[in-house]
């Protein structure tokens, strides 16, 4: 049963748009070249739009692991103290690597189904009189959960708590899909990567960076090169990079990024939100149990469900892929068989969520996991309630 | 709403997959090079397989259509008399260029809503003592209708009325979908065309040619150079072509014989008749009417359905599109915005058949023609039932 | 030694530019949407630049060969007389389809090594004092020998024997790599195919056709459907096409002629003259003979040259593609084996036509066939003195 | 004078065969799933060859210069000392990487015309008694000069000096264009990376690393987590990464790797030779002096030029890309504008080769360079007898 589109329905990454695959599709080039030298200031100009932000916004040659890494070694120093909340495996991630970087790491537990919650981060800062904790690093959608926290509520939580720490947060599964308001919400770094809401292949980490984190880079003493974000932007003011770019991805992002346009953010982010209000609404009618606890914490780019107590969630996907050609993402660290997760990010409409949702609800009956049938139907009239909305408002 | 894949549900061209857009995708070379005549001689053998033929079988670069003319130019006179059967629109126009190109046509009527009658075909048959018939051309799988003709009946009825005439079919829509047993059923001229079952961009026709289709070709005196059989052959004795092929369509078409073989073409057939049972289902579920009337006849290759009274099913393909980025088929002919056609051919599964019925069933809500909800869960249940099915059998 | 880039320096096809790869490469799409009626009308109308035409230009999914035997059948009737000129192997297959067509064919020889004598068809049509010949057919490009013919030359004998006959001529060569200017020539059927100066695949043929022609079209008696140039112009007023159009091709051709109008087609034209100059230093150099005799006659787009007597061309042309990984093209009809020809049209420059002469030339040492070293050196002199020139002038 | 193939002769990244872009152009997948995991496993195994190495190669979603960093941060301390030839800039480059990572760096200086001396390794070593020196970093083919240093004579002058020190050299524009044997050679870090000789686009950094280098990330101190070997190791071993890898590059490594097997690596690296001596002839021919003072030196992977005194690289650089459509190496670092460099590596052959000799040729002569004509002369004539030598052999 493996013939015709393969439906890739993990939370990326997420399937590459033809224009975009084809616009990558072209030989490499000069990468010192005058043409190089126009499409490197193109993209380095047009991304700023999806972080909502005018200061530079720096494209890495790596995975989006890399600007993590980057966003510690340009700003702090061994034995800086951070604040991070366990929001789920991807805050634990990044929480190893401040580690292995020699950070002391602050960690305000949850129950890995909600977002960061304000009023604890206000707690911890004002309790920090001495202005010990360097930074607070939050991830913005968690890719585990699919909770996403409130950014500008953070911000809100820092400014009352009159603490002078950088806000760094971790956007890699949110650009493109929900908003980033990097300037309107005060972050100091967005820390994001090229496969998921960017509809691009993995190979290409960005990173947003404040006046206030550049100016962190001063004091910092942790050792970089390769992630040096004062070296590269000195090489970008003319377009170019300090060493060889990633060509190809280059020209996919510049693609990408006239796609984001020509569709609008707004419309980019309503649609995911449609999307993803039908997908609740069909595990609701299953009567399957979202892994996301707080309604005003849902995730547009992907719903984590719970699998019924006494089946396994990885036998399930396993069998869904075999019957049904479809991915679904795994249940990562303390989730792990426990939770399944639906991508509804990236490129994607309705009649592909529907896709996906059959081949769920298909693969519940075949795998012989309780359920209600009739998931589809419920999502389906969430599209259709909207379809008919916006054909009003047109 | 027209981010997303384009869900093209239209009868063909199919959608091409991957693989075979892949292998398009490479410069040409010197069609008079022994590295075309590797190519040449591979595809020229491989495409016997789903024609069921060991006779040869002739690609042309061209479309479908010119297949038809070639059958006629090739093997027959001008004042010859053939006999049709009109099942449809495309049974319609091959008997337009029969008559274009001087022959009589004598037709038998159907409601288009049946496949070919072998009764009436006997009967026309054994009334034509003189042998005045020269050939019988049928329409295998009627793609206005998704009605499909029983060729073995029909070569059944030709032998019952010792009629020495020329069996031709129109398997454009056929081949590789369904079975065409050229050998065994006893036909002698076979036509189809690569953006159907195939899976290949339109820009090939092929004709698969009998011993006794050539014998014809000694007493044909209709002009002919392009079409021309016998010149074709003794070029593609050698892999060549009498004049510059579609080099391009070559490459994709080894990957599409690649293709079959490797899934079976039984396994190819079963899933389309998996798919069109689904399809089916639905449509019942909906309380809408299939077009074609006789069960033996249901095509695996696409489904018309006929549009309740009173509403138009052209402003409802037009509605459903816009809203969710679905192309179906549009009524042909005489049944012009009274059906339209749910195509379910070439490299389509399970979960792009969900999207594509998905899509159908919001656009009946969105357009508000009258229908039960519920179609796509008759559908699940087929396919969920074969699922089971297969992994009993596996 | 066949790593690297293969030279396909034959006169047809010619390499297919990355752009023009890139564009085919693209989803098949609903060929009676709307989004294909854009792309329809788009290329119907621009496809009218390169041939000089207002009128209609017809695009067919066949091989350009096709659109010779559509010339005839859509014109003329069974026992028409047309005039010709034997310039070479293409003009010789053109009256061989005309004989098959039922015509009879009036044939002016040459000593395939000059263009068509504009004088000799003068005299032949002031000769017909009936008007027997109702079509005068020439090959623009022969490219069998690589020389042209002037047609508004034979335009003015046409017009000075005051003969009514149609004006036909194949381009399928010169289109898009020399002038072609229907309108102002007064050329009744410009046939023509994508595979050479177009940059494209072989399977698409072209036919420019003028209101003389259609008018005669209402006289013509020969059977045709495919080929039927009416049935075709009232689907393309729409942007439609009678029969599936090779949709992926028709992505190709826009691009093709975005790309030449880019460059203007009076820059493709000197391009083409500067690097045919620098072939035929290089030939003279080398100390061999130029097929073409006439100086007058030398194409731009190819050069033929022939072999050292007691030296096989084809014998020549293995070794050299073995060595050098080059196709050049063979000797055709009665110079096979006696010549060989370097295709340099297209999407072709200074570097790749250098590639080619250094092939040519290394390939003649390799296969010790007499010549003079530096070739080479000569065509390079051609190229920096037009270098030089152009920089001057800018 | 822009149409046509660009040649990019830059000594890399060099131009992608369309095998490998065409490898590249497919859907991403699940980097978690078991059709990843085979071709995780697949390359990881696979890339070793051009190594020499039954050692593991690890594979970062970075650029090449990622590796030079990874190799110091897995393996060294703050404060250790390593020595360094200054073969030129990339050896300039490596050091500053080193000093930036707080590192004490030994610089053996050369005039930038020569490989480095294994004797004044030696004598270093050896007056280090107290084993100071943890590391001898040195740049195997020195793509700014064109030198190729001897690393078996490196190892030998290590072993007669019984110094401890990792051996540590940057491939990254040596390998699969020249013998890369990190077994044979004793060498503990290979750096490289895609863009070169690999015939991919850049993305991918490689690195070769012993189980002696193994052994010193025991004992390393520096702060890693995106370059660290362990980690990506344990990964590695089921076919997997750490962190999203550049799935799509990934798929092109797989088919450069089964180029490289078809070809034979043996004829890889005697195919670069003989183009380099191509190339060296041609300069020479053209009176011009050779970057590389040292022939035992010679690079076969790119070849830098000494502009004649009062002329500028860049200017001729920039004028030649303008006529001839062709790139060139710029020289960098303290021979800026004295150099150019022509790259003749990866998916080259002898008439691309002769392209760009001839591009050159006549870039000098529009240019007014003073040189001697003829210098593609002098390249036939050794491509030529190199051909009939292979033939005489096969």
């Amino acid at each position: 049963m493996a013939q015709g589109m393969h439906y890739l329905q993990i939370p990326g990454p997420s399937p590459v748009p033809e224009r975009i695959q084809r616009a990558i599709d072209r030989q490499v080039i000069d990468h010192r070249s005058a043409v190089f030298q126009k499409l490197g200031k193109e993209v380095l100009e047009a991304i700023k739009e999806p972080f909502g932000t005018r200061d530079p916004v720096i494209i890495f040659p790596a995975s989006g692991t890399g600007a993590w890494e980057a966003a510690i070694a340009n700003t702090l120093s061994a034995g800086d103290t951070v604040l991070m909340a366990e929001t789920g495996q991807f805050a634990v991630l990044w929480s190893q690597i401040a580690k292995r970087w020699g950070l002391k790491v602050e960690m305000i537990e949850t129950d890995w189904r909600h977002g960061v919650d304000p009023a604890a981060v206000e707690a911890k800062l004002a309790e920090d009189k001495s202005h010990t904790i360097k930074a607070v690093m939050v991830v913005h959608n968690e890719t585990a959960t699919s909770c996403a926290t409130d950014i500008a509520a953070i911000r809100k939580a820092m400014d009352a708590a009159h603490h002078p720490a950088l806000l760094m947060i971790d956007s890699v599964s949110a650009l493109a899909s929900m908003p980033v308001r990097q300037d309107e919400w005060g972050v100091d770094v967005v820390v994001s990567g090229s496969q998921k809401g960017m509809m691009m292949p993995p190979g290409l980490a960005f990173t947003g960076v404040s006046q206030k984190a550049l100016a962190a880079t001063r004091t910092s003493t942790l050792p970089k090169s390769y992630w040096d974000w004062n070296e590269m932007l000195k090489f970008n003011e003319n377009g170019f990079f300090p060493y060889t770019p990633a060509i190809n991805l280059l020209y996919g992002l510049k693609e990408a990024l006239d796609m984001l346009r020509e569709e609008g953010l707004d419309n980019v982010f309503a649609r995911h939100e449609r999307l993803a209000a039908a997908t609740r609404a069909c595990v609701q009618a299953w009567g399957l149990e979202l892994q996301c606890a707080d309604p005003k914490a849902y995730s547009p780019v992907l719903t984590a469900v719970r699998m019924p107590g006494g089946f396994d969630a990885d036998a399930f996907r396993k069998s869904t892929l075999e019957h049904f050609n479809i991915s679904l993402g795994m249940g990562l660290g303390k989730v792990l068989g426990k939770v399944f997760r639906i991508g509804h990010l990236g490129d994607i409409n309705e009649l592909t969520l529907m896709a996906a949702l059959s081949g769920v609800e298909m693969g519940l009956t075949v795998a012989e996991v309780p359920h209600k049938a009739g998931g589809v139907l419920a999502a389906m009239d969430v599209l259709t309630g909207e379809s008919k909305k916006l054909r009003l408002s047109a």
